[in-house]
C-alpha cells in the first residue's frame, strides 16, 4: 500500500495528517501571519527535514513552508477522485490512445541520497502520479523498452515505429511515445520518415526533470501531449514539451523541424526555421494550431518502412581538419556523409580532395549548416560551388540531425547513389524549407 | 578615376549629375507626390535599370526610387568632407587602431551577374565605403592575408596573433580584425587563448553581406568594431557584429562565448551561455558596457603564445555512432578527443569501449554538448558517472568549438594528458562560466 504523505515524517506529517490530505491533493496553506499559500502537495524527499511543506505552485515552482508558519491546511481537491458510474463505463471500452514507454528522466526516480537518477517506468503510475490524466482521453499504456535515450539507436527507432504501425492498425486515434529528451529530436526524425501516409498525430514526450522533483515538468508535458495525440485535428509526429518557464503551454513541435538547444531548461527544444505546429494551453485544455498541418487521414493510408541503414555519418568540420577522417569513413564503408559546414555550407579547401574522392567512390555527400539556423546556399562563393562541382549535395535548411536520420532511412530503403542524389534535397515530410530562408540571404 | 555615380545610366545618372550628388552622400528626394525618402545614395548594380535612384535607408533596408516619381534632390551631407587643417594634423600622427585584414565578405564584391563573391580588400577603400570612419579614430590598415574564412587554419591563427602582438608593442591602443564571419568565432578563441595578458580590445569584425549590396553591414560593423577598439575602457577580444536587423546597434560580443548561430541573417552571431560584454550605438558613438569586463592594461604585460597542435578533433555523437571512428582518430595520432555529447553530456553505451581505450592511450577525451546552451553535467545519471569513470572530463559551459581551440592552443603549448586533465575543465579566458547555469539543472 503506498504511503500516501510520501517522506513526510515528524511535525509537518501530523500536521497534514490530522488535515486529512495525501500527496497529489490541492491544498490551501492558511498562514498564520494571515496569508495563504495554494497548490499540489508534492511528496518530500528522503532525507528532507520534517518541518516544512512542500507544495507546487501554479507557476510550476516549488515552496517549502515552515509547519511552524501554518495556521490550517484546507483541501481544495483530491487527486484521485472517485471515478463517476460513467466514466468507468466509458474507461471500460478500447482506448483511444495509447502510451509506449521508451525510458528517460519522464519515467524515472531520483535517488536523492547519490543524486542519480534512475529510470523506472510503472504505466500504471501515470494516472496517481498526474492527475487529471485519465480525464482527458481514453489512455491505454505499454512499455516498449526502458533506457536512456543516449543508448537509442536506428534499431530502436524501427522498433517504435512498427509498435506505433500497430497501434494504429489497432484503432487508436493519437500515440504518445514518452522518451528521453537526448535524442528525442532524432527519434522524431526517424519516426516521420519510417511512417509514410501517417493518419494520426504521433507525439513524443520526455521530461526535463524527473517526475518526483518538485520542479518536474513530467506531468504537465504529459498532459500536454495527450491533449494534443487525442484532440489534434492534425497527422504527423511532433515532440510536446514546455514552451517557456510556465506550467500552463505546451510547445507542440513538428518532428523533422525541432532540436533540444538547451542542457537543462524545461524549454530546451525549440522549433528550428519553422514556426511552432501548435500550443496547447494547460488551463483551458485547448489545442491550438499555429500553422497548416496535415489533417487526420484513413489508417489505411499508413505504410510503415521502418528500416535504417546505419551506414551513414554527421561530420561537423572545424578548420585545419584534416581530410585523412573522410577517407577513413569512406574506406570503412560508409554510403552517406551528412557534413556540417560552415556558414552557408562551407568546407576548407583541404578537405575538398577527400570529398571529391568520396563522392567518386559513390558515397553520397550531403552539406549542412553547423549554424542551426538558417539555410545552406552553395552558389554565393566560389568555393561552394567548387564542392558542387565536386558532387556535394546543399541540403536547404535541414537540420543537420535530420539530413542524418533521413540519410539512413533512404538508405534502408534501398536508396542508390543516384536516389540519394534526388530524394536528399528534396522534401518529404516537412523538413526542408521552400524558400522560406533564402531571402535572408539576398537582399 | 573613381566614377562616383557607380551603375548610374540614363535618365537616373543625368537627374543625380544635375544635382551634384555622388554615391555616399547623403540625400533626400523630394517626390512629385509631396513625400520625401532620404539617405545614403547606394552606388547600382551592373545591369541594373537606369530608371530608378538607390537610397540605402536610416534602417538599414535600402530603397528603389523610380526618377519619374522624383521632383528634386538634395544633398544633406557630403561622403568625404575636405579634411580641416587640424584634421590633417591629427591624421600624420600613428594610429590609434590598426585594422588586419584577413579577408571575408566584409572586404569582398558581388559580381552581379554570376552572383559570386569575390573577396577584395584594399584598405584605402574603407575610408572612401564607410563614411565618417577617419573621424573615429587615427586608423592604420594592413592587409595580413585575404582568405575566406573557412580556409582558415591554426597556423592563420598563430599569424594573426603574432600580428597583433607586434601591433601592441608599436603602441595601438585597440586592434580591428576584418575576417569571414564563418569561422570567425573560432579565431575569437584562438586568440583569446594565445593573446595572455592582453592590454587593449582586439576587435574581430565580419559583415553577413558584401560592403556593395544595398543591405550591407560591412560600413555599421567596421564602425562599432573601430568605435570598441578605440574608445571601449576594456581589454580582450571581441567580436563586432549586428545586434539585430538594425544598424543602429553593434553587439560586442566575448570572443570565448560566441557562435555563429544563423547562415545569413546581420544578426547570426549571438553570445551563448554568456551576457553581451556591450553595444556600440552607432547614433549616439558610445561604447556600453553590460558586463563588467577587464580593464585595459599595460603594453609589457602581453605574452603572445600563438602556438596551436592541429592533433585534437571535435566529433559529434549522434544515435548508433560506430566506435571505430574513435580508434581511428587515436590510431592517427590525435591527442585530444572533444566530443560534443547530448543533454547534459552523454554518448551512447556502444562507444564507451573505444572512449576508454583512447583514455588508456594518453588522448584527453572531454565533454561539451551539441545542445549548444547550457552546461554539461555527467553526475546526474549512471552512464555520465561511467564516463567519468573512464577518464572523461565534462568541460562545464564551454562552447564545443572553444574546447576544441583551447585543446590545440594547450596541445602546442606543450601540455601533456595530466596538464589538458587540469586545465581543460579550468576557466582561463572566461571561457567557462562558474556555476552560472548549474542552478537551471538543479531545482
Amino acid at each position: 500500500m503506498e504511503d500516501e504523505l510520501q517522506g513526510y515524517r515528524g511535525p509537518a506529517r501530523d500536521l497534514l495528517q490530522r488535515a486529512g490530505v495525501h500527496v497529489g491533493d490541492e491544498v490551501e496553506l492558511a498562514l498564520a501571519d494571515g496569508g495563504a499559500i495554494s497548490g499540489t502537495l508534492m511528496p518530500r524527499y528522503e532525507h528532507a527535514d520534517d518541518e516544512h511543506v512542500a507544495v507546487k505552485l501554479r507557476n510550476g515552482y516549488n515552496a517549502g513552508v515552515a509547519v511552524s508558519r501554518i495556521s490550517s491546511v484546507h483541501v481544495l481537491g483530491r487527486a484521485r477522485p472517485e471515478p463517476t458510474a460513467a466514466a468507468q463505463q466509458v474507461r471500460r471500452v478500447k482506448g483511444d490512445v495509447i502510451i509506449i514507454g521508451t525510458g528517460g528522466t519522464i519515467a524515472s526516480r531520483i535517488d536523492y541520497r547519490t543524486g542519480a537518477v534512475t529510470p523506472i517506468f510503472r504505466p500504471e503510475d501515470l494516472y496517481s502520479r498526474v492527475p487529471g490524466l485519465g480525464e482527458i482521453a481514453n489512455l491505454e499504456t505499454e512499455l516498449l523498452f526502458n533506457i536512456l535515450s543516449e543508448n537509442m539507436t536506428p534499431e530502436h527507432w524501427a522498433a517504435i515505429a512498427e509498435r506505433v504501425g500497430r497501434a494504429i492498425s489497432e484503432g487508436y486515434r493519437g500515440v504518445v511515445i514518452t522518451h528521453g529528451t537526448d535524442t528525442m529530436h532524432y527519434t522524431a526524425a526517424a519516426l516521420s520518415f519510417a511512417l509514410e501516409g501517417l493518419p494520426v498525430p504521433v507525439v513524443l514526450v520526455g521530461a526535463q526533470r524527473s517526475s518526483d522533483r518538485p520542479s518536474s515538468d513530467a506531468s504537465s508535458n504529459l498532459k500536454g501531449a495527450v491533449l494534443a495525440a487525442s484532440r489534434g485535428d492534425f497527422s504527423g509526429v511532433y515532440v510536446a514539451m514546455h514552451r517557456n518557464l510556465s506550467d500552463r503551454e505546451i510547445a507542440i513541435h513538428r518532428g523533422v523541424k525541432v532540436r533540444k538547444n538547451h542542457t537543462s531548461r524545461r524549454d530546451a527544444f525549440e522549433s528550428v526555421n519553422s514556426r511552432l505546429a501548435a500550443v496547447v494551453d494547460l488551463s483551458s485544455m485547448e489545442v491550438r494550431k499555429l500553422t497548416d498541418l496535415p489533417p487526420r487521414g484513413d489508417p489505411r493510408s499508413l505504410k510503415v518502412k521502418p528500416r535504417f541503414d546505419r551506414r551513414a555519418f554527421l561530420l561537423k568540420y572545424f578548420p585545419g581538419m584534416d581530410g585523412g577522417v573522410i577517407d577513413g569513413l569512406v574506406d570503412a564503408g560508409y554510403r552517406a556523409l551528412i557534413l556540417e559546414g560552415t556558414g552557408l555550407g562551407h568546407v576548407g579547401a583541404q578537405v575538398h580532395g577527400s570529398i571529391r574522392r568520396a563522392v567518386e567512390k559513390g558515397v553520397f555527400v550531403g552539406m549542412t549548416s553547423q549554424c542551426i539556423w538558417g539555410s545552406v546556399r552553395m552558389t554565393v562563393y566560389d568555393t561552394g560551388r567548387d564542392l558542387m562541382r565536386a558532387g556535394v549535395v546543399p541540403l536547404g535548411d535541414m537540420l543537420p540531425e535530420v539530413a542524418l536520420v533521413k540519410a539512413m532511412w533512404l538508405l534502408g530503403q534501398g536508396a542508390g547513389a543516384e536516389e540519394m542524389r534526388s530524394l536528399m534535397p528534396s522534401n518529404m515530410r516537412g523538413e526542408i524549407s521552400e524558400r522560406r530562408y533564402i531571402e535572408d540571404v539576398r537582399e
